[in-house]
């Protein structure tokens, strides 16, 4: 883990930038462009405000102004990626022991909490690491090199892949919302499919993703899904969709690849998204979406009296479409 | 635990239908009506496109394709749930040992996890369940037959009742949200009264139902919640309402029975829903509601532009409408 | 832990009020104005329904019904916050031990819940209570007095203030959701830096508040947060700022002091929101905002066809714009 001060010179060598200035400069900090100061590193997009004299600066263009070193990369976002990589504690050791069930096949490079859970027939990866307080359920599936932070759950059959992290609280593979109603009440419709994550996926805290009522619910390699986003029973995600905070997905519906879901949007269920689709934080999706679209559909906040003076005409638009018909009418 | 292949004759036993063709005939799996192949069983709902060719399908009208055999039952919903009752995993038992403090009664049947703290004054019913990693407060009640998740905690006092399940990370009996403003800050007013769930209640996971400031919080027999639903200190919920996921009811809302909530809705403090209210997706419910309507109030989803278009003509309703009454009074 | 009954004197001392009637007169129980009865005490608001008989009312005015005590107090809401601070638990203590790493510094009057795991480089303040089920992560700092319910998640590095309370399965300092397309997938950029709570914050059951991307996502001294609400990486909170239900705050934005936002709100990226606002339940905002403003921005839910009927004609707002301007033309 490395850590401040460092050198110009080994900035570059980290993200592979070429270098301009003073090659042996040290930094002690990296900022945000607009706060970062004559000792200090920083990242810059090329627009954001930037102050006139920063220590070292990472970008993909020579910026305006004084600077003791200028480390140029193509793509400065990929830089700050590689550079932060070096800041995380790595290799994580707990003190203590989990318990684990007979029957359960753990790779002897696994790293496993105390306080941790594992159930017969679970099958845990190479370098899997999983923090305390993780529960594993029955015949659960842990590919190589998963992270599973604390407190999350994860149900019985489940299958994760290699390379994903499952951030605290997350709960994957816990019962679909199905039932049957009946003159004494709803009957629970038990669920017995799984879930599926594919690789390199990524499952943000306090998520839930629900097993399906039978078959799987599949979120495919490469999604990023982000913190309290609720997946339900047999949910199909194509690869690389990326879905932001307070998402909820429906039962049944079917995702293309590489979408990206704004925070707070809601899909109802059985529809189907296409691919490369963008929807607009707290949009409502009702119905089938084309690829490549991107759809909006909040109205925004404004000032209390305006908004409610226009949500009351909201509810006078038959009449005033009425109104206007007449009129149009007359005046032929 | 049922396992496949299974016989026709068997499945029809168990579902309680009538069987037509091949008795004997053995399925290797269950699917969707649309992926059932030759050797798989489907429950088919009249309606959704079937395969040409299925082993043995179940379901309230004869299909007009090829089977080996069919079940003909009165509701194919239920039969669905009849049959995947026996795949589920039953009666599990855990290694360890929890922590119980003196004072907790733990009838004889009750199965507890280890890692999981019973307070003092706990009374835990027959055949209870409780999974690894559960906290259950002082003078908490759990009633016989429950099922309680890992990572659930249970705040002092609250009262569950019988047959409930209550799902991964579910937060029972948490402080209320409530704050007196002084020039100094907020002065927390403390939540003393309970939670009290009746029998047959299900809550989902991550889910938080919040302590009463004093009184209770009440979610009644047969309630059905889904995952990541916040429930405010004092609300009162009828008996076998369904309430979908992310969905919000403040503090001190009354609902009554047999109402469906979609998903994410929000329901404002203190007003009350009558019984078999329908609430679709999205909507915000800002009064009361009498009994068996059915409201909407998200509008959809659509191509950016537009709606973009739309919303910022919105801000022009009160314009819009001037104007129209304007050439009214004209034309006249 | 006080007890009913309870007399009115003792009642009255406690919320240091005057009393006028029966001074011994004796309570069994504290209900809501309208449920009170002739052996109840209750605090009114001087406005909502109250019994026609009422055994002791706390209010800042002089109720026309029969008591057998009044006290009169000048906020009956603070009156209310220290008359319930009797009646909570207090002094929890708990069976067994947590696990701690060496290097962690716990101050004696801590109490430390069993199955909670304190990491290398921890400080925990004078008096701090950390229930079972806890995971504070490595170089945690945690004030003085300050309470943590089960289930909770504290990150590497965060900064917790004095007298702050994090209620069950808040997950505090997990990654930020932070990502580089590339054609093969989404490159994770590492999110090194820190959350920092203020003194006398509350955290909310299951919310998230995530790490910064580098330097801090800060909540102030006093901010009051409710259950299921995200705040994203690098959001700065001002002090006293209060934050309801689900909602959903996306990255980087800065808001101000004594704000007030409602449940289910969402406030996107990199917006200034300023002091003293108010945002209505279910708004989306999308720019900044000056101080003072009340924010609304939810169209409320109707009948369903009512509403559907003036959905449709939103979508149609553009045409109705352009046949009334249409109209006006004609009309000169």
């Amino acid at each position: 883990m490395l850590k401040f001060p460092l050198r110009a010179i080994d900035v570059a060598r980290i993200v592979g930038g070429e270098i301009e200035g003073d090659e042996n400069f040290e930094v002690f900090g990296i900022k945000e462009s607009e706060s970062a100061g004559e000792r200090d590193l920083t990242v810059w997009n090329g627009k954001d405000r930037i102050n006139d004299k920063v220590g070292v600066v990472i970008s993909n263009q020579r910026p305006h102004i004084s600077f003791s070193a200028f480390i140029k990369v193509e793509n400065y976002r990929l830089a700050l990626a590689k550079l932060l990589e070096f800041f995380e504690p790595k290799g994580r050791k707990f003190l203590g022991s989990p318990i684990i069930e007979d029957g359960a096949e753990i790779s002897e490079s696994a790293v496993i909490g105390p306080f941790s859970y594992i159930s017969r027939g679970a099958k845990i990866g190479e370098n899997v690491v999983i923090y305390p307080f993780v529960f594993v359920g029955e015949n659960v599936e842990i590919g190589e090199n998963t992270v599973i932070f604390p407190f999350v759950y994860i149900g019985w059959g489940t299958k994760v892949g290699k390379n994903c992290i499952i951030y605290p609280g997350a709960v994957i593979g816990s019962e679909g919302f199905g039932f049957e109603r009946t003159e004494e009440g709803w009957v629970r419709i038990p669920q017995v499919g799984r879930v599926v994550l594919g690789d390199n996926v990524r499952v943000g805290a306090n998520t839930c993703i629900d097993r399906a009522t039978f078959g799987e619910t599949l979120v495919s390699d490469g999604v990023r899904i982000d913190n309290l986003v609720q997946i339900a029973h047999n949910v199909k995600i194509g690869e690389n969709t990326v879905i932001a905070s307070q998402t909820g997905i429906a039962g049944g519906t079917k995702i293309g690849k590489w979408n990206v879901f704004a925070g707070q949007v809601g899909i109802t269920d059985h529809v189907k998204i296409g691919d490369n689709v963008v929807i607009l934080a707290g949009s409502g999706v009702d119905r089938d979406v084309e690829d490549n679209k991107i759809l909006a559909g909040k109205i925004p906040a404004r000032e209390r009296l305006e908004f409610w003076r226009c949500a009351s005409l909201f509810f006078k638009l038959p009449e005033i479409y009425e109104r206007l018909k007449e009129l149009e009418k007359k005046l032929k």
